[in-house]
C-alpha cells in the first residue's frame, strides 16, 4: 500500500514524547492523514513508496503551531485604533465598528485572510471565537486549517443575533450543523462576566455540557473588569463564574491577567484550561499573567494571538518571542519561560488546552499529520545549535511548506487551497467603506 | 543632467518634518548617493530621467531603519546560551567563548552576516561595538551598509588586544586608519562602568574627544552592575560617570534600565544620547528602561537590537513592537509609548542619537540616499489604514529592497553586495568549531 505522502531529509523536531531532540536527517510517512512512521532516513523502509514525496533538505519539520485564541475576522480592525486602553478600545471604537461593519460577508472574508496569516506563518490550528460564526467555520474549512470554532454569546444586540434572547438558541443551530464536520469543532464562545449576566452564563455552559462542546470566556483580563465584577457581585471574577458552576474541565479561560491565590486555587481545582495572550495584554496595557504560578499548579496552558486588531500580528513565532521574553524582564529572571517550555505551548501544551493533544501538537505515528517545515537557509537562522532559536530568532514568513491533516495547504509559500489574491482585494475593498464609515 | 536611480509609484513615508503622513503615489529621485527631490507622481518634473527605474508600485517606500547598538560578529554566539542571567550568561558563557573563538576572520565573517540579517529586514545604519573593530569595519564598508564602528576597550585581555596596556593605543590606530572613509564612522566603545576602571574610562574619552569621535558605553543595564558600582566607587554608575567627566553630548549611554531621578537630571544636563535595547533587557531580564522619563527630559533615544546572542534575532521592526509593547504593559498604560514615537526612534531618532541627523533618518531633499522598499501585498499588512502597522504587524521579512547612500544594496530581496551563500557557509564552519570546542 502506497503512502499518501513521504517527507525527506529534514531535519525532525518531533516534540514527541519519547524524544525532545532533533533528528539532523529524517522522514514523515503519511497515509489517510494520518502520520504513519517518523524517523531518521537511515530506517526509511526501503518498500516504502507515495503518491508525493517533498525533499525538506534545509528544513526543520515540526509540528504545526496552535493559535488557542483568535477572532479572526477582526483581521478588518488592524491597526484601526492603536494605542488605547483595553475598555476605551473596545467600547468607543471596536463594538462600535462591529455593529456597524460585521455581516455574513465580512465574517467570511476577513477570516480567510486570518487563515491565510496563519497558514503563512505556520499555525495549523486556530481557536476562532466571533459571531456569524458559521461564516467563519466555513472559511476556515475552505482553508484547509483544523479549528475550534466558538460562536459568540453577549448581552446585548451582537452581529448576525439581533435580540440577545436568540443568543443561546442561535449557538445550540450553529453547534447542530457543525458538529459532524472532522477538522472543524464547534464550541460556546461567553464573551466575559462583564458582558454576559449569570443567567446568560449559566445557559451558554448548560448548553455546552448537553452538546458535549468547550466553552470559552475571556477572564480577569483587565483591572477595570476586576474592578466592575467586584462591584457587582461583591467576588472576583474567577470567583463569580466558579459561584455559578461554569468552571469545570470543558471551560477554557482566556487571559487571566488578574488573580490572587484564591483565584489560582479554584482554576487549579477546576481544572479548567488557560490560554494566555501576551502581545494582546502588552499591546493593551492589561497586565501581566501569572503564568509561573499556573504553570506550578499544572494548569495547562495554551497560546493565543488574540484578535489581529489588538496585536496587531497573528505570527504565532513572534508570540512565542513575546511571552519568553515578558516572563523574564516582569520577574527579573532570565530563567523563567525558557524556550522548551514557550514551544510546547505553542504546540502540543496548546493542542491540550483546546482538547486535541491526542490528535495534534506532535509528530508521532498515528497522530494526525499537521506539520510545517521551516526553512532554515536564512541569515537569522545562522547558525544553528538548537532549538530554541524557534522561539527566539524565527519568524513565521520562515515557513515554507504547510500540512494539515495529510494535505498541503502551503508549498512553497504559495497558499494551495483557496485564492490569496483574491480574499486580500475582498478585504480590502471592505476596510474602504470602514475609512469612509 | 540625468538622475542615478530614480523610484516611482510607491507609497511614500518621508517622516520630514513637514509631512509625516504617507503620499499614497510618490517618487523620489537620486543622484550620486543624494535625494535630489521627492513628491507625488503628479509633480514628477516631465524632463526627468535616470540610469535607473524602480517601479515601487505595491510597495512603501520609507526611511532605512537605524540601529544604535549592535555587536554584530556574535552573530557566531546566537542561541548558544540562552535563559541564563545577564552576569552569568555574560561572565560564565559569553567571555570564554570570545577569549576562545574571537579572530580577526570571525568578526568579519560574523559580521558580514549580521549585515546581510539588517539589510534584509531593512536596516540601513548600524553601530557596531566589537573587538577586531577592523574587519567588522571592512565587512560593514564591503556589505553596503552605512555604520558607526566602535572599537571595544575593556581592562582585561581581550580579542586582538592581548595586553590592556595597549588597548588606547589600539583605538587610535583603528580611529586614524577608518577616519576618512564615507560610510563608516569610527568611534570608541567602552565597554562598562564595570568592566574599565576609572583610568581607562577616562583615557578612552581623551581619545574620543582628541579624534573627535563619539564614545559608547555599556550603562546601568542590569541590578547587578548598580550594586557592584556602588559597593566600589559609593556610586550609581551614571554618577560614577559623571564625576569622571566623561558625560558629555559626544557620549552614548547604552541601556539605561536603573536609573533614579538623580541619573536622570545627569543624563539630561551633560546632553548624553541614549540607545534602548528591549528585546535584550527582556530576555536577558535587566529590567525596564525609564524611557517615558528620558523623553519627557527631551533626552535623545534611539533604538538597538543589541548583539544577536541576547535577543536573537536582529529585526528593528521587531524591536520596535517590542519597544511599543513593553513599555505600555509595565506602565498598565497602552497611550504610552505611542507607534509613532517608536518610528522616529528606529529612523530619524535613532540617526539623532548617532549624530547622523543631518545625513539619513528621512526622505527628503539634500539627506543621503537611505531608504527601503516595504512589500504591502502580504495578508498581515492587509488592511492598510495607518502607519502605525509598520510598528505593530510589519516583519523584516517584508522588506524588499535597500538603497543606501544611493546604491542598491538588496533588490527583490536577493543581497547585490556581496556573496551570502558564502558568508553563511564560512558562519556555519565557524560554529561547528564552537559546537566542538
Amino acid at each position: 500500500m502506497r503512502d499518501d505522502l513521504l517527507i525527506v531529509n529534514g531535519m525532525l523536531l518531533t516534540l514527541s514524547q519519547e524524544a525532545t531532540g532533533i533528528i539532523p536527517e529524517g522522514f514523515v510517512r503519511i497515509r489517510d492523514g494520518i502520520i504513519v512512521e517518523t524517523g531518521s532516513m537511515g530506517a526509511l523502509p526501503r518498500s516504502c513508496s507515495s503518491q508525493l514525496t517533498i525533499d525538506a533538505a534545509g528544513c526543520l519539520v515540526m509540528p504545526g503551531l496552535v493559535n488557542c485564541h483568535n477572532h479572526c475576522a477582526m483581521t478588518l480592525f488592524r491597526g484601526l485604533a492603536d494605542d488605547l486602553p483595553l475598555m476605551t478600545w473596545l467600547e468607543q471604537y471596536i463594538f462600535p465598528a462591529e455593529a456597524n461593519f460585521v455581516t455574513e460577508e465580512m465574517v467570511y472574508w476577513c477570516t480567510k485572510l486570518a487563515a491565510a496569516e496563519m497558514i503563512m506563518s505556520g499555525t495549523t490550528t486556530v481557536a476562532d471565537a466571533y459571531f456569524y460564526e458559521f461564516a467563519a467555520a466555513k472559511a476556515l474549512r475552505e482553508s484547509g486549517m483544523r479549528a475550534v470554532a466558538g460562536h459568540g454569546i453577549i448581552d446585548f444586540p451582537a452581529p448576525g443575533v439581533a435580540d440577545p434572547a436568540d443568543n443561546i438558541s442561535t449557538v445550540e443551530q450553529f453547534i447542530d450543523e457543525w458538529g459532524a464536520d472532522g477538522r472543524i469543532s464547534p464550541a460556546v464562545f461567553c464573551h466575559s462576566p462583564y458582558t454576559c449576566g449569570p443567567e446568560t452564563l449559566k445557559k451558554a455552559k448548560d448548553l455546552a455540557r448537553s452538546k458535549g462542546v468547550d466553552y470559552f470566556i475571556h477572564l480577569a483580563e483587565s483591572r477595570s473588569e476586576i474592578d466592575r465584577i467586584r462591584q457587582q457581585y461583591g467576588l472576583s471574577p474567577v470567583e463569580h463564574l466558579h459561584a455559578l458552576g461554569v468552571l469545570d474541565s470543558s471551560t477554557v479561560c482566556v487571559h487571566c491577567v488578574w488573580l490572587d491565590e484564591r483565584d489560582l486555587d479554584i482554576l487549579q481545582k477546576s481544572s479548567v484550561r488557560v490560554v494566555t495572550c501576551p502581545a494582546s495584554n502588552m499591546k493593551l496595557a492589561s497586565g501581566i499573567a501569572p503564568l509561573s504560578a499556573m504553570l506550578e499548579r499544572n494548569i495547562v496552558i495554551g497560546l493565543g494571538t488574540d484578535g489581529c486588531a489588538s496585536n496587531n500580528n497573528l505570527d504565532l513565532f513572534w508570540e512565542m518571542d513575546h511571552c519568553a521574553k515578558l516572563h523574564k524582564v516582569s520577574r527579573l529572571d532570565s530563567a523563567v519561560m525558557p524556550a522548551a517550555k514557550v514551544l510546547g505551548m505553542a504546540t502540543f501544551k496548546g493542542a491540550a488546552a483546546l482538547g486535541l493533544d491526542q490528535f495534534v501538537g506532535r509528530i508521532e505515528a498515528g497522530k494526525k499529520a499537521d506539520l510545517i517545515l521551516v526553512d532554515f537557509n536564512k541569515p537569522h537562522l545562522t547558525p544553528f545549535y538548537n532549538q530554541d532559536i524557534l522561539v527566539y530568532a524565527t519568524m513565521g514568513s520562515d515557513v515554507r511548506t504547510v500540512i494539515i491533516d495529510g494535505q498541503l495547504v502551503m508549498r512553497d509559500k504559495e497558499i494551495i487551497t483557496f485564492d490569496l489574491a483574491q480574499t486580500m482585494a475582498e478585504v480590502r475593498k471592505l476596510a474602504r467603506t470602514v475609512e469612509v464609515g
